[in-house]
């Protein structure tokens, strides 16, 4: 039952914005903290400390906003059908502000600490390349491409709503940044992530803002590439959310659940999100298709063969899978949501409108956010 | 089934006291003794040390007493609703007593092993800061807060009620403790525990002790922070316990879980704690209201806004949500607990009273303590 | 509910060839990449990033293809009754292809980061014995011949269908490999994995090119070892498939499933994988037998006594756990197969056919490829 | 369905004892292994491949023997009461024997490997104290006495089957072993494993020889603390098995499980093993209670006070609870264990004595070894 889908309330825009930036000023804390303490010295250790900001972080707040942390995964989880562009971009302005911020603290901690780093030092963990101690510029753009295509890779694959671990994936994501930073530290820092490039990067001085561009580059690149490949290869396991892929706006909005997998948790829920305020939101809270509402043969269409990325937002499905057009009425716990009201009421019982009462498998409930 | 929430005696505060005298036994064991051991010098080692101390004690006893061993931890944890001031201040205690003799038995070791550290010598792993080989005042003092502070955080977060995979919550706290030794220990040496710097500090010399002042303010500062901020930032999973918050005393108690979710697991029940004597426990022992029994939308208020910490235990609740009035049947296995008795009796059938018998998920009982 | 079985369409077979090539190219990566960028100094990062390579890799496509990335495993999987000889000759190529990739990406990096290696340079991380740094030859060989067998022998243990927990194996066996690394880098350069050993050899000058021979050998002797003798002493939890272990072709498949344990979650189902094309599977998409039906006396000879590693496919089984000699229907969410059309139909209600619609444990269906 | 308990054949002593002798085997060859190729100067290394071993032994065969791969931990488990006497010999022979093959092993790799190391060279990583470089006798004594009794204490709490989460207990415990190498690797090499200190010493000259006596009684003295004080301050989570503990022999064995809590999975079962050939094992194949028959208030005693260790088989139990008087019928997948005729035929219908056939919750069967 602790695996169960839950009925709750889900987090707010604003809870999502603030578990991003949160979780990006850690990732700057611990990671780039002791890539500076350490002066790079430790691989196990820095790239241990950048691993485990992620685990720990996704573990807090993966049920909240999924977890990305970074510009890059939110670019590829857009371009892969995981989540809005519009919240995509929501995400990546509140990770570089929590980055910065988690920068700042930083370089400020080294100079309280009287350790002779101040304003302005190129030892502040900001990434290098060529002359400032790393690959030259072809060596540095290709690892940044590579390690970002095969972090946010694996990042999508075990977010899939086909994967049966949820539990796991925190784990097998952090422990990937780890192994990236491994094999990439020596070359450029590891970037991998636009917003811990940019968290030192301006009090590092002039060298090292020089070179941001391509810690931003790179990395994008690698996630995009991933974003388009992954469901290429591998098909979805829940229909692309709306406004996400190649969509960037309008669409239709599906069950975000593989057929005859089980519901997804909290987590998978937040990487395969539905936007509020779209057409089919207008009448009441967005409320995602009923779990068991399934459509496999559509579906399957998508898994057999080699499916373009936007196949699966334009093939035809079965029309019970299409969102209700008339207004459904919303139950959680003997309260009803009334559209007209706004507000919740106790459930007027109307049994051919109401989900069965049994298990912990009914409709993940989406007010639009800010009311 | 395995994951299923459990019908069982809960620990004794006998017992939750010594697990915390225990837990805080070996992190001072494992950790201050890698740190003395190799005297700071592997990054990789001493950081697992302690993070591995935490995970081993957390999965062995956090069913018993939540595995808190650490003082910040349980500040924090009654400042977030958690736990009741009350059994904090006990927990204290035990963490503080475990410490010491892991200290002295530390010390002795050593002693013992004639390897030239004799009591009072400056390398048995206190923290220091300024010129004892650390950041100077300042800088020591912001990362014991804000690495306290985040340590804190994420065992807030992952014992959250809604976190669906309680079972991997032990892990993303040790390593947490990990990274923050990565990313402070040549800073401070890290504390961000109260108790871990106390376990040696007495046997380490004047110097140490002068300083051992910082190692209490800053974590208990920054863990006080996070446990006001997080219920704040992200609402409760289950309501506050009784005592617990700016509550530090009176008040009422509610359901320890987030409605829909799965019923907690030991752990997390340890991390939801219902304190015994206080009114509604008079007539019997401390029922937990049944987890079936949900309040959907009186706890959706505090999710969707941003909630004063204090709202959760003033806002207006549904009559059937508040704790009985009238002594309740205790019904467990076929058993009934006679409160006039004081002992359990075969069930008496009273059909409109008994819970239902499916599954394994009824009421956990706490009897007054030490009867 | 995350745990359980699913019905969906299972991976084709150009997407787990696919996903072999993608994780082995990422072990060579992650593994061999940070093995040449520390020039093998530092034994932590190095051996954890292979690991790594394979945790992540696993946790991805651990579902699409079981996860081999080293044709050492794939041969001890075919010997051990785990995959058809002719997928496991597939996956093989799959295997070399994407190391081979990674290798020369690996080397390109180099050269374009203007490191001071060069192709040919022997410091690409190829493998080594005698005067190139390592053990001489016997030792060498012994070394690799047992840790290959140790790490196979850990996989298809964790792999077995009476593991309850196949949650926890990809983490399991990454570790593994992770120590076989620490304990064997320094005497070999640790191989364990002819593709890896394949993927930089031909950058890498002819002293490395000349000693190949050991690192292919060496595995594959020491997987076969393991593919024999696990069966053999702690039999099978699920009965041999179809072209695996001695049997190179024709034979009978069976249920692959432990009689009495959970039905197996994707990743070991891709552990236990029927062939399309045999006999059986000519009239429909081959459809394994419904995971309810058990029979466990049957199985049990060969869990009690020290079965040889051919009996399960030779004993005598209940009738009814023998593969459907008529044509199943195969139904799934209200659809049904037509195998005369090729294609899915709604489905004909024909009540003593169709299996009960409780829960997600209905059986997998597995159409031919290709189609 | 994945965590269900299991309905199967249990794995035979012949079965255990392999497992034990393989997993000390490996835990020799990673983690002497690693200590000897390193000379100990990688404490992250050497002290990960310890835990790795024991990670990747248990989860690979935790179910079949409960892995102990150590004289200490059988002993501890004997003691408290997990496991009968007659068995932890067994064990402990296996151990040995398997400890022995992997020093052997190991020692002849690096003679082949022509690495400088002979025979009784003293580098084979046999533990050491005083004049072999570690801690003088009586810090060496303690340090041993003290890990030993963490580690026993770590194993005997996270195997109670009042743990809720059985999969990650594994991880726990290989974590705790890595930790207590991180801590006592520079005192004394660290055994707190009598077969891990055998396995070498013979080959490693008569110093390291006259010093293995520390390294059997320290070990064996912790983890006897351990076996007795893990019960008497928390109680047990089952009934203590038959034969163990303060009960060498005789006595009276109750249900392998906590009341309210899940069932045990395979690996906790392991962990409270039952004998065969005591009385009530006579008329047929062992039957272990039925798991949904539980006896709250008998259990609570135990659990509320500090029971003596011994109190558990002593104090009077319901009488349902008893071990049946009569031959049980054993039931399996509609199979009967015939006990006349010791084979299984097709089920007799007794409806009052069949147990019903939902779900994968019945008993778990144990035959007589060896026939």
């Amino acid at each position: 039952m602790s695996d169960a889908p839950a009925v709750t309330a889900p987090p707010t825009l604003g809870q999502k914005l603030t578990a991003e930036a949160i979780g990006t000023f850690v990732l700057v804390l611990f990671g780039v903290g002791t890539a500076v303490i350490t002066q790079g010295e430790d691989y196990a250790a820095v790239g241990l400390a950048f691993g485990i900001a992620i685990i720990a972080m996704v573990y807090a707040f993966g049920r909240v906003s999924g977890g990305h942390f970074n510009p890059a995964v939110s670019i590829g989880a857009a371009l892969g059908g995981r989540i809005a562009w519009r919240e995509a971009g929501a995400y990546m302005g509140a990770q570089v502000g929590g980055a910065l911020v988690g920068g700042l603290l930083l370089v400020l901690m080294f100079v309280l600490g009287d350790t002779g780093l101040e304003f302005g030092d190129d030892r502040f963990g900001a990434n290098f390349f060529g002359d400032r101690g790393g690959f030259a510029l072809g060596g540095a753009l290709v690892i940044e491409i590579v390690m970002t295509f095969v972090f946010v890779l694996v990042i999508l694959a075990v977010t899939d709503t086909r994967n049966e671990h949820p539990a796991l994936a925190p784990l097998a994501i952090g422990l990937t940044l780890a192994a990236v930073h491994f094999a990439s530290m020596g070359a450029t820092g590891t970037s991998v992530n636009p917003a811990r490039s940019l968290s030192t990067v301006f009090f590092s001085g002039g060298d090292a803002m020089v070179q941001i561009w391509l810690f931003i580059l790179g990395p994008l690149v690698g996630a995009a590439i991933a974003g388009l490949s992954y469901p290429a290869l591998f098909g979805h396991g829940a229909e692309p959310v709306v406004g996400s892929g190649m969509n960037f706006g309008g669409g239709r909005g599906g069950s975000p659940t593989a057929p005859g997998y089980g519901t997804p948790d909290a987590y998978q829920q937040q990487w395969n999100q539905q936007v509020p305020g779209y057409p089919q939101a207008q009448q009441a809270p967005v409320a995602q298709a009923p779990w068991g509402q399934q459509s496999a043969p559509a579906q399957q269409g998508g898994q057999q063969g080699w499916p373009d990325p936007n196949a699966g937002a334009t093939q035809a499905v079965p029309a019970q899978q299409a969102a209700p057009a008339q207004p459904q009425k919303i139950v959680q716990d003997g309260w009803e949501w009334d559209p007209a009201a706004q507000q919740w009421i106790p459930e007027q019982k109307a049994p051919q409108q109401s989900w069965p009462d049994a298990g912990g498998e009914r409709t993940q409930i989406r007010p639009p956010d800010g009311q």
